[in-house]
């Protein structure tokens, strides 16, 4: 059963007025996924932004649980139904208004939280641009690994501290070691850092011993939201080799709320190829439907708001630009790499893309990019410089799909705030 | 309160007559954690080994809960005051003795599981000599990096591939490259491996943001059990740059059942030093407690039996002894750099030591380093040679602690399986 024509036709309104305003992320053809509260004493529910608000999933009887984790791992066609159910019962005239009107609650009244459990959580490295640009910096003689054309490059991450959009937190300590200081200390990050990235949310699980092929990936894929991979480039230079990344990452990674489904998403897939010359995928990374429609046109923006921009009321400054159709490696290759060896993706777990730069050198995902490691400083539209991210700088992620013949649809915000390093 | 001197008294004996034999690991002094069921329909329930027995906490009434993470986060006073209850219940004459034993169940009548629930797994590379070794094949000019001797090395695990002593799972498939051929390709790995290490459990939880120092480390850890870091070695060489493993480790990863904790380990805790001339630890991963007793004197075994042996019933063959005491850093200086960022530790999360190798050519933690990267065979008691592991192959790790004066104490076995490439 296909339900994205009938869920994301143009011309669908909703009785939700302020989900039909054309510059509204969240119309009845988006419908993304996320859990909210009213109160911190509450447990969290599930829900789907509609305009300015939150459908509460349950109160419109269209689910019984509360547990996100749950639900995730229904299968693709429960979970087409669902969002059938959903679209159908928000449309303009649907006899089921007042039912759910009593089950929406205005998104500014309560808290949004993590959209599920993250039981695990790998970050992947599928922006080429991203990996040489940064691989000259590390690696002047050798920016790409011999491998990134062929293996989908990842690495596990850590789930405890990943933290919901409006995460706050305090600048990390660490060991960095300078190139002339004859010894390491220990000490505040200086080039602290965020990466733009998508995630990708795990629907069903594969048992352990099971890989997932191509054709089946997408069945195990939920949906995407915006997530910032915060890095202390300094800690990450001194630590990171033999065996990768760990502290430079690990104090906090943010997400946004709203969990867009691959079903909402359907009408803005691309064909997916390689630059012309570079090798073809190995079978088990490679299908007729990933090359016809592998690739998403997700527009992806970068913001920043400084501390002082916030108290003069300056708003948010647009530092970048990119789009997921970069990606070297397509949401379903993923899937089908990380399991070939038999590794279970659970329910709820998270994949990062790795930072998504664009081509162009103002289409660095991150500070390190923008600023050639630092070098050369970012003036901002008030007069402030930048190389890497000060205390009070709140960096805000944003992405929507738009294209002629569709309703665009957005994933809401990914905002975090870095403070000063705890006393 | 330390209540270590009273529950760890060689002469304590327990009316659990198995225990008291001079070769059960489990005598009244150790008391490890575990989790049990009676069948696979049943809640797995919180257990002590004492002798051949499992002693049911609740069904003891000295817990009323069946959470071991929620057991795992109480105070350290806490948890020894249930040690000493546990202990009391069990000495000969106690008044519980009716009570108590009521509560046993036979070890050989339950399967034992995941001791606890795993949030994140980090796996530290503390093993000196197998990273000299390791790092020598890899990269023979340069086997251990600069940061080594400044930095507790780690990087992060997969939870969810983690399973209890018995697992058994197929050889996985993955993408090799030999350096000779053009391009690589899919293939099941032929240099499978395991790793001698130990996991340490993590007790009460530090927020995210609040770093743990070295005099607050060991009241976050609950004990230590052994881990058996299995390892694609081919499919590691051609993954790890520059991001660390992946797919080469995250298919399987065993534990024992039983947390021994660090009550029962400290009449082995013995002074930590570094080499003469190696660097001091900065300020952060330094204590004068760490110095004196932040050592661990614990007896590592590797033992393997092929399929070929388990039909003739012959018994497994020894293949490694190693000791804890050779780790390069000791358990407070992982928990203290793991949180140095603020990096928040949950109750129940696992962290690798990394793989405990000794110094001697034969003391190599992985058939990696025993066979010199698989150039020569070891040929075993029955005639077989082994470079990697075959299909079919049991290892089988041991760990535990003797000295003059204290009663020996064990951890059990931590056993798998590798079976053949899935069909």
């Amino acid at each position: 059963m296909n339900t994205s024509d009938m869920t994301t036709a143009p011309d669908l309104k909703s009785w939700v007025e302020s989900a039909n305003a054309a510059d509204n992320e969240f119309p009845i053809q988006n419908l993304p996924f996320g859990r909210f509260r009213r109160d911190s004493n509450s447990d969290w529910l599930i829900g789907v932004a509609i305009g300015d608000q939150v459908l509460d999933l349950r109160k419109a009887k269209l689910i019984d649980t509360i547990d996100m984790n749950h639900l995730m791992a229904s299968t693709s066609d429960e979970r087409r139904r669902l969002r059938l159910a959903i679209s159908e019962g928000l449309r303009h005239g649907s006899a089921q208004q007042a039912a759910f009107a009593s089950a929406l609650v205005p998104q500014d009244q309560v808290e949004l939280g993590l959209p599920c459990q993250i039981g695990d959580y790998t970050d992947f490295y599928t922006g080429i641009h991203h990996a040489t640009t940064v691989g000259k910096l590390f690696r002047p003689d050798n920016p790409l690994m011999p491998n990134y054309k062929w293996v989908p490059i990842g690495y596990h991450g850590r789930a405890s501290s990943i933290g919901a959009s409006g995460q706050q937190f305090h600048r990390p300590r660490g060991q960095t070691k300078g190139p002339d200081d004859p010894a390491p200390s220990l000490g505040p990050s200086r080039r602290m850092d965020y990466e733009l990235e998508l995630g990708i949310f795990v629907a069903r699980q594969n048992a352990l011993g099971d890989p997932v092929t191509m054709e089946q990936a997408e069945e195990h894929v939920f949906g995407l939201a915006l997530l910032n991979d915060w890095s202390a480039r300094d800690i990450q230079a001194w630590e990171y080799q033999p065996l990768g990344p760990f502290l430079a990452k690990n104090f906090a990674t943010t997400v946004s709320p709203w969990i867009v489904t691959m079903e909402a998403l359907a009408p803005f897939r691309i064909p997916f190829q390689r630059p012309a010359g570079d090798p073809a995928p190995l079978p088990y990374l490679d299908s007729a439907l990933n090359r016809a429609a592998g690739g998403i046109d997700i527009k992806l923006e970068v913001w920043l708001q400084t501390e002082a921009m916030q108290k003069s009321k300056l708003a948010p400054q647009l530092l970048t630009t990119s789009n997921y159709s970069d990606a070297y490696w397509t949401v379903a290759q993923l899937i089908a790499h990380h399991t070939v060896n038999g590794c279970n993706l659970q329910s709820g777990d998270l994949l990062g893309s790795g930072t998504l730069s664009g081509a162009a050198a103002d289409q660095g995902g991150s500070l390190l990019e923008l600023t050639l490691g630092g070098k050369q400083a970012l003036t901002l539209s008030n007069g402030e410089k930048r190389t890497f991210l000060e205390d009070g700088d709140t960096v805000i992620l944003r992405g929507y799909c738009e294209k002629p013949g569709a309703r665009r649809i957005g994933f809401g915000e990914c905002r975090g705030t870095l403070q000063g390093v705890r006393k």
